[in-house]
């Protein structure tokens, strides 16, 4: 059991394993030579911003404008939000503007026009491609769409061209394994160049996102950044897809034990989908797992238990499936840990975080 | 447009649909002669409790121990939590039972024992019955264990017995119709009432939950408790299986549109995972629909537009499905609103809240 109390659904970081994958990616990074812009949406804390300002980090992406703000108050003066400029929040950007080097995302002509008659200082601007996730941006293949964004940005005094940006969302969900991915990713690098020359600009910088195929990948050509954020935790989806071990995963929730079913191979444990989110990984016979169990030792925790898994979820109750030998050793007072399916989403939903040492992790709070 | 500023996504309460829908449920209830005992897990908000209040509501059902201090410190003094004790927050619990009329649940001869010892304070005890969700609670078949659980009980100075209580979460997903529910429910009292008079206490109250029975069933028969929670505001699932009409629904999420995909049917909306929660509700050809796309209007919203549907999620983009004719309509720096699949995940998600009249509407902060 960790030294410190725990009384109801927390989630435990452990630092030393965020670490080491701060350093790892960090290092991959320099290796081929990119700017290394990690994404902050993962983690959303001030403190975990921190180790990687300490492993030389000063240029970070976020996913809102609030983010942006909550980065800005803790000492980041280069922060790229990586989500289509959403015109409605002008002021707020307009005050970032004033205070720290801002790169924003635009794929639309009549947005960048709209933009830059509303902004009160500079700010960097990222073109948007769809590189396959078709979720937004600009289709790669659609050469004259951007280069007319790229023409028109140069017109507008406010608007510092400074990249284009893709992020291969595809790679999250049926990465088709490795090599698939490699062929892709030389595509679009192939592709991106191509755009690069056509618009004519030297120093347009292309900027690359994703943890899977940061992790994977061994050569990730041309790119001059890269965007990843999961990788500060990794998670079940990740481990899935081979893009970490089990071993780097960082972070797990800690849920208390209130029912146990033997009867039924199951127990119900303290921790529901407002601390996992609903995110599910569909496994054989439709069964949908939400996450691994395993025990928390005196400063960590063990590998997953075999066969017991986080297979139901509602509000609070989460329900466990294991081995009925398992079950019968498991009793209401008691706490585990579950590894979540997507560390993203469950950061953002469960309130409380301590490292396991136990030192409280504040990050965000919205409400 | 509504009268007020809309710059990020918010929760949008519409106040009159939310009152009709507590005073048409309270209505009911009082005809049945039970006591109405609202969940409040849906709504977690202090201002919509007042609503209840001033309804006639007195006694309340929550579903952790941190919800029942919010509440207690609302003024609520018969707060049940409905969810197994959990022996980890007896702290929480004693602090509770010293200040409030307190009722737990449990299911467990040792957990029953363990807590009488914790207790400083004497609490009411339901015992949780399994009724076919298969959640927790005893299977109500299990008469041997029932009996012994409810005997026991009586022997332990600090727990009070109070009732039997049944949640049919079955009912929210593949209600198999009107007919079907009826009887399962006629099934369920029966067996509840057939306990009652194993148990043979006269003053054991039979409780019962779920909105979609509460709202769809002429009939509830021999219960003397209600504890739906969801039916304040509805959402797109129990219009699904039809224990409300969309003219119900009373909460919106309002989403800025960022980018507009014609050639692909789709809009990108600010409003994601973080927002609406991942609850989905599976639609033919492995669509996943998400939400329904509304026009708010001076002092509410629109019918849903028909064919326009939330059909992606990730952390903060949303995805909107809709014919073409309709993508050429929107424009980025517009607010749209979707009606959520799940209001209750959506609530808890979402961190700020407002009424259609722009009266800001503060809910539990667990952050």
């Amino acid at each position: 059991m960790l030294s410190f109390d725990i009384v109801k659904p927390l989630l435990i970081i452990d630092k030393a394993k965020a670490l080491a994958n701060i350093q790892r990616m960090q290092a991959k990074a320099a290796t081929h030579s990119v700017v290394f812009r990690p994404h902050f949406k993962t983690h959303q804390s001030g403190v975990v911003g921190e180790w990687f300002r300490q492993a030389g980090v000063d240029k970070i992406t976020v996913s809102s404008v609030s983010m942006a703000h909550y980065f800005a108050d803790h000492g980041w003066d280069d922060i790229l939000i990586a989500f289509p400029v959403n015109l409605l929040e002008i002021k707020q950007i307009n005050r970032l503007a004033s205070r720290i080097d801002l790169q924003l995302l635009l794929e639309d002509t009549a947005v960048a026009n709209q933009l830059n008659e509303l902004l009160e200082h500079p700010v960097g601007i990222y073109i948007k491609l769809d590189v396959g996730a078709h979720r937004t941006g600009i289709p790669m293949e659609n050469e004259r769409q951007v280069l007319e964004l790229a023409a028109e940005i140069t017109k507008l005094d406010k608007l510092k061209r400074k990249g284009l940006l893709a992020h291969a969302g595809q790679f999250y969900h049926n990465p088709g394994g490795i090599t698939a991915m490699q062929s892709d990713v030389n595509t679009i690098s192939k592709q991106l160049g191509r755009l690069k020359q056509q618009i004519g600009d030297e120093k347009l910088l292309l900027s690359w996102g994703d943890t899977p195929s940061c992790s994977m990948l061994e050569s990730l050509p041309d790119f001059d950044e890269w965007r990843p954020g999961n990788f500060v935790y990794y998670d079940l989806m990740q481990y899935h897809i081979g893009a970490c071990q089990l071993n780097d995963i960082a972070v797990a929730v800690a849920c208390p034990v209130v029912a146990i079913h033997p009867e039924r191979n199951e127990m119900l444990v303290y921790g529901g989908a407002v601390h996992f989110s609903k995110e599910f990984i569909a496994a054989d016979q439709n069964f949908r797992l939400y996450g691994f169990l395993v025990k928390f030792t005196e400063n960590g925790w063990s590998d997953p238990i075999p066969g017991a898994w986080l297979s139901g979820l509602s509000q609070e109750h989460g329900v466990v499936k294991l081995p009925v030998v398992l079950a019968q050793q498991f009793k209401p007072g008691e706490v585990v840990g579950v590894l979540p399916v997507h560390s993203c989403l469950t950061v953002d939903a469960v309130g409380i975080q301590y490292t396991t040492e136990g030192e409280l992790v504040p990050k965000i709070n919205f409400a």
